[in-house]
């Protein structure tokens, strides 16, 4: 619910009224709180790197404001899993939960009992959109699609054709493909697509990438639009033989950074998942001291990065 | 440039390094500042209500994070004269900078100037895209369309005719064109549109308008997109004598918050301004005090909220 704005225009200061949550005390308003105040991050596939950079940004967050952030999740991508352990984390009661959602539905009721029982929550990276969450942080993925376009077209020359490597249907690849195709558009009118679809699956993919680049001798570069093309997309091309394919891959797989370094392919699209944990910690701890007189933004665009020879040796994980 | 995420990832604490803008002095990472450290929102056509919300926000967050925050700007629309503007701020040294640019192309080199010069800035509202300012906040407009046709269309029974009111070519206005009638392809397929022109000025929208009615008698609603259309349109319509027509307004000018206090139309779309102010404030700190590992996020969507008879006295702005 909103909260009066004008009302508040009207007053000197910050409101801050009694604070929902049982780890959040009644203080004066400040960015500062109290290590005894906890926020979790809760994940799916918790072990995988891609969340270890997450989880980084928030806890530096989480040192600024002097509170603790605690990272927990669901070891595999099982639905009813992760709202097992969403539960287990609502019953510790933290002042704030940042999640990514296995499910784009399933776990909205789960969610909104943590926000009923007055512990803040937004979501990050994969959202539950109908849930009441605060916020959602995450990449913008035509912007990223755009990024993508404006990086490999000119490398290609802005003509021929490139393909496409994506998971047809599946929401997020298809925005970026609608942002790298409406940049063409825009600024490379000359340049033709051949959609590839990669099922999300490395192998179909993979073959499905090889038979395309057999049946189209005019393809001068490649867009791998996902996880799951970022990695299948390059070994089609090597396996293929063909010279002089510009490639894009996607996200940083310790595999495609190998590439980049060793000149297989160009570059890839890096996430920004370190500022997802860190915005959602700061945005959490907002939203839990009352620090604002209205609702929290309802989407930040983390933003995207490509990924090159000359940086990336900044993007190995090191345990 | 991107500052060395992974092994930044590899320290314990979070990396203060010396900092740019003679206003911020070094000291221990924390989210407090100095009062002596100044930053400042500048604006066009400074003298309207629009940016005191805005302005509200950014100083609530100062006044939290202990830093000072000053509003200036050009008091009309004159291009060069916000330049020059932005020129005296820039000559203050302060540590940051807010700016709602007039023009999205003429402010470039001069933000880019001040960027130079170690000061951080951010823009908000209306854009600077070639220019590298660190972060954007503003209205999502596709997903401001998509909510006003979310709150709109049910009125209007989800059927007839739509009349949409807008700036024919204005880049904010065709997006949250896209987003209503996208939202109606997937939710409310029977709806049709009649596009109308409000050529950005009053006179011409209200004539537009009416002659829109009398062509059209199976409108059911009308959806002024701007603020413009959010004036013109609901006069346009009282004069036309049609009874039962639903009508959402853009923005919250008054003599908008009047016609929905008196029921002579639905509602009308308020933006996020306070969030735009707030949000520029934590993020250009952050940026000057070099509080995160990596550059800010490129986007935040500050959102829109529907007003209705229900909550249109919190949105008087009360000197």
């Amino acid at each position: 619910m909103k909260k009066k704005l004008m009302s508040v225009l009207l007053t000197a200061a910050v409101a801050v009224g009694t604070l929902a949550g049982s780890a959040v005390s009644a203080q004066a308003a400040s960015m500062q709180g109290d290590s005894s105040e906890e926020y979790y991050m809760v994940s799916f596939l918790s072990g995988i790197d891609y969340w270890k950079t997450c989880f980084k940004g928030m806890e530096d967050a989480a040192n600024l404001l002097g509170v603790t952030a605690k990272y927990t999740g669901q070891t595999d991508a099982d639905v009813a899993g992760q709202v097992a352990v969403l539960e287990q984390v609502i019953a510790m009661n933290p002042a704030g939960i940042a999640i990514t959602c296995v499910n784009s539905t399933a776990l909205a009721d789960t969610i909104n009992s943590a926000i009923d029982s007055g512990i803040k929550v937004v979501t990050f990276d994969s959202d539950s959109p109908t849930s009441n969450r605060s916020s959602y942080l995450s990449t913008g993925n035509e912007e990223a699609g755009a990024s993508a376009a404006e990086y490999l077209v000119p490398l290609c020359g802005s003509s021929g054709k490139i393909a496409v490597l994506y998971t047809v249907g599946a929401e997020n690849a298809e925005s970026r493909v609608t942002g790298f195709k409406n940049w063409c558009a825009e600024n490379a009118p000359d340049v033709g697509f051949v959609d590839v679809n990669d099922a999300g699956d490395t192998s179909t993919a993979t073959d499905n990438m090889a038979a395309a680049l057999q049946a189209n001798d005019d393809i001068v570069g490649v867009f791998c639009v996902d996880g799951v093309a970022g990695t299948a997309g390059p070994t089609a091309v090597n396996e293929s033989g063909i010279d002089g394919l510009h490639v894009l891959a996607f996200d940083v797989d310790k595999t495609v950074l190998d590439m980049i370094k060793s000149g297989d392919i160009d570059a890839t699209v890096a996430q920004g998942q370190y500022n997802m944990g860190y915005w959602s910690q700061m945005f959490l701890f907002t939203e839990a001291h009352e620090l604002s007189a209205v609702d929290l933004p309802g989407f930040v665009d983390t933003g995207v990065t490509i990924v090159t020879a000359d940086t990336v040796d900044n993007y190995y994980v090191t345990e």
